[in-house]
């Protein structure tokens, strides 16, 4: 990898279409972190969102009973135990590096901030590529120096504040870990129940405009509004996205509502 | 608002399509965390992605010389010293309100984490809505408890790993956060440039291509082989998104290459 502005780093990534093993899950590396608590955080996002392989550039000493260990979690027990020392210019030459900075340059200029792409777009274009990458995250105050990000293949911004858009390096990590989440978890691989909602089917939904409809006239509602306040209600419920049992709880109560012997007015 | 089990909470946002008055920027409000640090670490994230409003109910104590000031970055000097107690009562009384879960129900047989949305859907529904809203998180070790969260309008869980989902208290804060940033940040409002990557024009781009044939001729690659060695340079610097300084830096490089007086072969 060459390092020279006049020489552009164009290290697009390998395709290999002829491969069909499983694909890679990227390894994450911090280089010269000075805070352990820091390091423990990254481990636990790691763990959270599925990824393995945590690489320590010039790493503070992580006390077993200290801060590192503390904020890992359950991390502790793999991510963290398993963390591998290596010097960056191991790093450069081993992985197809993505260094992660709040701030980008504004054109391409001056190529070592600059294109650059957000999580979300790598998390998009990683999921086709088969090697082995790491994404590299700097030291608290400064970040990557320049002389790092121009040795590292490809550059990940956070959008975020223009006021502050300098995000603490434990929240960077894992706000980079979640959004490349689609590289490490399947579509089964989350805690979430694969159907976020379901909604009721379209004959409950009908049964209850219906009973709706028999309240308002049970209520003496104005003949000329009511096709109005149907579409109001269609409109509440429709977005709402009922599921069935809030369907027909819902339909319970109303025919109840419709049905009060002792119901006058409203 | 009602708590029982048996009369669903449908809280439909307020459409209020008359009024055009600005949107209302979610409040943050943080339920007795016990961490000054992460009290700190979420106002930081506020600041990071545009929120202001930080509530606190049963705060530990806040030490301007502590950890949460020291966490919170340049938000301590606003959103962190700005920060309003109040009782969680008067919380549910005066916010609609979100409350973040690591674990939601499964399905619709209990209300009190079902149905839930991700970061990302609120991202995408609540721009259009117009009211006081409150993003609710909970205590470190158990979150918010199921009293809490029957007594919310609405739930909110994070996609995370099946294995190991609980994510630490400011990291799920941090993400939340960064997807709802849609709600506070404008257009412009990012620190990251408009455009983040320009690429090329096709005449720049073809006359690279060009550039590549005829060192292809000079080096006397094999003529047969020459249109499925174009069509890989294409895919090549296709999916690149070469910008027109890289591509026109490129085509110094090949010309002075396939000009080379010395060159035999390759």
């Amino acid at each position: 990898m060459t390092a020279e502005e006049s020489t552009p780093s164009d290290d697009p990534p390998h395709l290999d279409t002829s491969h069909d093993a499983a694909r890679s899950i990227p390894a994450v590396a911090v280089v010269d972190a000075e805070t352990p608590g820091n390091v423990g955080t990254i481990a636990r996002a790691m763990k959270n969102f599925g990824f393995r392989d945590l690489l320590l550039v010039d790493p503070p000493e992580l006390d077993p009973d200290g801060e590192a260990y503390g904020y890992a979690g359950q991390a502790r027990a793999d991510v963290l135990a398993n963390a591998r020392e290596l010097p960056f210019d191991q790093l450069v030459a081993e992985y197809h590096t993505i260094g992660c900075t709040a701030i980008p340059n504004e054109d391409d200029r001056r190529h070592v901030r600059f294109p650059f792409s957000t999580p979300r777009e790598l998390g998009e274009r990683l999921p086709m590529v088969e090697a082995e990458t790491a994404l590299v995250f700097g030291r608290e105050r400064i970040g990557l120096t320049n002389e790092e990000l121009a040795r590292i293949d490809e550059v990940c911004s956070i959008p975020a504040s223009a006021e502050y858009p300098v995000l603490n390096l434990g929240q960077a990590a894992t706000i980079t870990l979640y959004e490349l989440r689609t590289l490490t978890l399947g579509p089964d691989g989350t805690q979430l129940p694969d159907v976020e909602r379901v909604r009721a089917d379209q004959v409950t939904l009908e049964r209850l405009y219906g009973q709706w409809a028999a309240l308002l006239a049970e209520l003496n509602h104005p003949e000329e509004k009511r096709p109005k306040t149907m579409r109001m209600l269609r409109r509440v419920f429709g977005r709402a996205d009922l599921t069935d049992r809030e369907a027909n709880t819902l339909l319970g109560l109303l025919r109840r509502a419709t049905e009060r012997p002792d119901r006058e007015d409203n």
